[in-house]
């Protein structure tokens, strides 16, 4: 059996954020057993499973990748959208733009400490749309 | 129900490659809904999703890689097989052999902006081959 | 047609391992078509797909990722879990914390050269739990 379902989330500033409860939420009940895939519809922005506790990882994951992929390198010329738009293009296809995880017992699979993460590359984008598969 | 099929992709150059034409040409009718699933069976290419738009980004994303992943790093010690060898098996692991992708309404459920890239690391790569399962 | 479980491996040491063999033991039997989605549950290591040949492959990625990546990075805030903690939650989420591999005439369809390997990122984990869901 499949579901289907697209998801909005609401405008955040540049950076990782935690959106696993609004995706659950979301989602309602969720099968017995299953996979669920969720696809960002956007190449400046990703979707990634990393710490769900201490917010300095989440804080630590954008100033260091800041770095790792800056603004205004010599090399891009791909700039006609802002310094944050060759940069996001980048981090987008490193991040990945989605996320599979198991279903198990009615609930997301994740492991004790496995959020789910939205990346949020450009300084000021507006809505992110997401597509949310289930199999079960 | 699942379908899977061998999708063979001529011998490109180094760079990053638009195939989503050619996927959807090589898949034919697809369901109402489902996932694509597609794997590249190689190590040293990778497949993305990004802009299907301005062919800038794919050069940037190529000249950037190639910056930040350089060839002849000194720690590589795997070198018999060219010095591009190295590099394109570390982009292979950070791009990814896979991309998943919703299907809605008989068509892929990507965001406008978004296209499938092949990511071919090597300079002088032969043909690749890649499977596509579909569930629906 | 859904099978899941729970797959445990073994402590091991900081760096990429394959176990492609590990992993097929622990399935047992596959299905003639289908798909093996597979989930570490931890934010500080990762699954990718890599050469299963030649050994020096993955010492040379955890060389150069340990440089591009590296320990003590000024930026670093979320350190009371030791200096190889932060960049092993960056790592996790580029390599990624899931493959996905299509099965073909009850194997696993991966290229000649491709294998699964294990990205420990921390200097001393524990067992690492990964859930194992084939669809058929």
């Amino acid at each position: 059996m499949i579901q289907q379902t697209t998801i909005y989330l609401a405008q955040r500033h540049r950076g990782f954020h935690l959106i696993t409860r609004e995706i659950l939420h979301e989602l309602g009940e969720l099968p017995a057993t299953g996979i669920l895939h969720l696809m960002i519809q956007h190449t400046s922005a990703a979707l990634t499973l990393n710490e769900n506790a201490d917010p300095d990882v989440r804080r630590d994951l954008e100033n260091f990748i800041n770095k790792l992929i800056p603004e205004n390198h010599p090399v891009y010329t791909h700039i006609l959208e802002g310094s944050d738009d060759m940069p996001a293009h980048i981090k987008s296809s490193l991040f990945g733009a989605s996320v599979t995880i198991p279903i198990s017992n009615h609930q997301l699979n994740l492991g004790t400490w496995q959020g789910i993460y939205l990346c949020e590359f450009r300084s000021h984008a507006g809505n992110r749309q997401l597509v949310a598969t289930i199999y079960s």
